[in-house]
């Protein structure tokens, strides 16, 4: 009744995951379990939604470290990082310094919203999209999908134009992450902010990819399943659409619905 | 073509997403984005993953904070540890301080094993289960998910004993904190180590999962989706039977494959 999957050939179908560390000007600042391959995108993507960096200009260089041993030599980055981006590094690194916290005792998803919106502005795009545009999206990001058809295991993004014609795709274990590299393969390329273009996601919609989203000025979200509370909220508030359950002609819409039309 | 889901109705079947953060001892250690409920288990379940406790003996209480504002009460909670915890809590958040990784450059999963076995022997269980038990777990889990079929949008886990019978069961948006709740719940319970029951996932299943499973003592993993590399990687090693695909009649089993028949 079962397939064995210790052969070779299983094991090539399944999707590699590896730690990769961020180290930021020499200093480690994450660790991330993540597929390889486009790892200075994800780095760049992973910084912006980190709030490090919050600019292209901000980045120097973004290279594997040089003094790996061979089996880590890939799983090691720095980013070189100027301006105002230093300053918020120093002040990252001084918050994980801090063993008590400076807020009050009291978190909640109101004030999430409230600090991310501190710095970030609602995003534009007063563009509008057929509905049958973005029912077709998740069959196009699969056409592309070479390690999702092969696996099974493996998340994906893809980012299209209004006119549903797909512009980047990745692929991760992580969810996040497929999302951090499309993210960051635009911002290097100097195309921020992505205010012509739908962001889709294979799986649900959290709060964090709402937030990542937003800081690249993705003024519209669509996803193969279902958002979160939190997610929802932020969107409202952010001015962005958000879709769930795309899966054939039918989807909803959670916010902002003047979009689609 | 489309169903508009910001009406209240709609809005109901949404699953709940909410930041908690968790202090040790009074100290900010992580902020969580969690699916409020078995907010205690959760914390525990976390906390032993995070190598912080290794065992219930060295958590005194977990409690709410009492000094929240009105909309964050449910989502700050504070747990003391004792004995050995203490030194470790000390050394993770001073591994926080540290800017320069006293590690050499050249992560790699080979490497992030080898850490995870310095500090945790491989699993128990000489037992067997039959194809059929495994292959019928995820029927059982549903049955018991009222979220689940609800929103569609929320991860479920279950912990069943070697008959099928589900002993324990945890939802969230996340899927590694519904693995938390489960290993926290029977962890505060004394039923640590599990390594007379099976973990059930219903999506895929990563390095971090696995690690999970192991720091419980849990020797067979079945997962609706497909495995990560590192998690075939470190249930190899860790002696753990890891089944992916459980959809049907059939699945494949990635590791130590004695224990089904």
């Amino acid at each position: 009744m079962t397939r064995r999957g210790q052969s070779g050939g299983e094991r090539d179908h399944v999707a590699v995951e590896e730690p990769m560390e961020v180290r930021v000007n020499g200093a480690s600042f994450a660790v991330i379990m993540r597929t390889p391959g486009a790892d200075r995108d994800l780095a760049a993507g992973f910084l912006l939604a980190e709030d490090v960096i919050r600019d292209a200009d901000e980045i120097g260089t973004i290279e594997y470290c040089q003094d790996a041993t061979d089996e880590g030599r890939d799983n090691t980055i720095n980013v070189t990082v100027t301006g105002g981006a230093v300053e918020r590094l120093t002040a990252r690194l001084t918050d994980r310094r801090q063993v008590t916290m400076n807020s009050s005792c009291g978190l909640c998803g109101r004030r999430t919203i409230e600090s991310l919106q501190a710095r970030v502005a609602t995003v534009g795009g007063a563009w509008t999209v057929p509905a049958a545009v973005i029912a077709s999206l998740p069959d196009r990001l699969r056409a592309s999908q070479a390690a999702f058809d092969a696996t099974g295991g493996i998340h994906a993004a893809g980012l299209f134009d209004r006119t549903g014609h797909l512009q980047q795709s990745a692929e991760d274990v992580g969810r996040h992450n497929a999302v951090d590299k499309i993210v960051g393969r635009t911002l290097l390329a100097g195309r921020h902010p992505l205010d012509e273009s739908i962001l889709l996601v294979s799986g649900r919609t959290s709060f964090e990819l709402v937030q990542k989203a937003l800081l690249a000025g993705v003024p519209l979200i669509a996803a193969v399943s279902a958002p979160s509370s939190l997610a929802i909220d932020l969107a409202t508030e952010a001015g962005i659409t958000l879709c769930g359950f795309v899966r054939g002609p039918r989807f909803n819409i959670y916010s902002h619905p003047h979009r689609v039309g």
